[in-house]
């Protein structure tokens, strides 16, 4: 199953990893604690929209940009996903 | 503010429509109630991943489809926020 708070959560930690910016500078821009932070970049909490908006402009970065990355990561996925279940249906067919 | 909820859930409205389907034949399908459905249809209420995924099987759309779709209507509302915002400053400045 695609978690789209994964695939958006890495896409948050990646464009504050490229602007050399700490977890502690984003979130006090962004007016979250840093432990919330943290935990949305790791995917281990749904941001809300609200919070999902002020961490954007935390990072001065559009959301639309933001969900079009994440658009492409889940598509990647579930490519993968397709494929590796095309591999497994062949292995079964020929067992 | 651009609010995703309220994006995604028109995104989801608009294909459950598009494919003739009631609240009520997605919702059973997705295994959500159909209260939590027209909610998050309607941008009242935030979708889990784990239920969004749900809603997306149920529509046997992908994800991805999803989220892309999300991202160009995201950026239709923040140009139209900029063009705004550029309206009342060239107001602002004739005044």
């Amino acid at each position: 199953m695609i978690i789209i708070r994964e695939i958006i959560g890495a896409e948050l930690r990646k464009r504050r990893q490229d602007q050399g910016r700490t977890l502690r500078e984003v979130s006090g821009d962004a007016k979250v604690s840093l432990g919330y932070l943290s935990e949305v970049e790791r995917g281990q909490k749904e941001a809300s929209s609200e919070l999902l908006s002020a961490i954007c402009g935390a990072l001065a970065t559009p959301l639309s940009e933001v969900l079009s990355a994440a658009g492409h990561q889940a598509a990647s996925q579930e490519l993968q996903l397709a494929l590796a279940g095309r591999v497994q249906a062949a292995h079964i067919l020929a067992a």
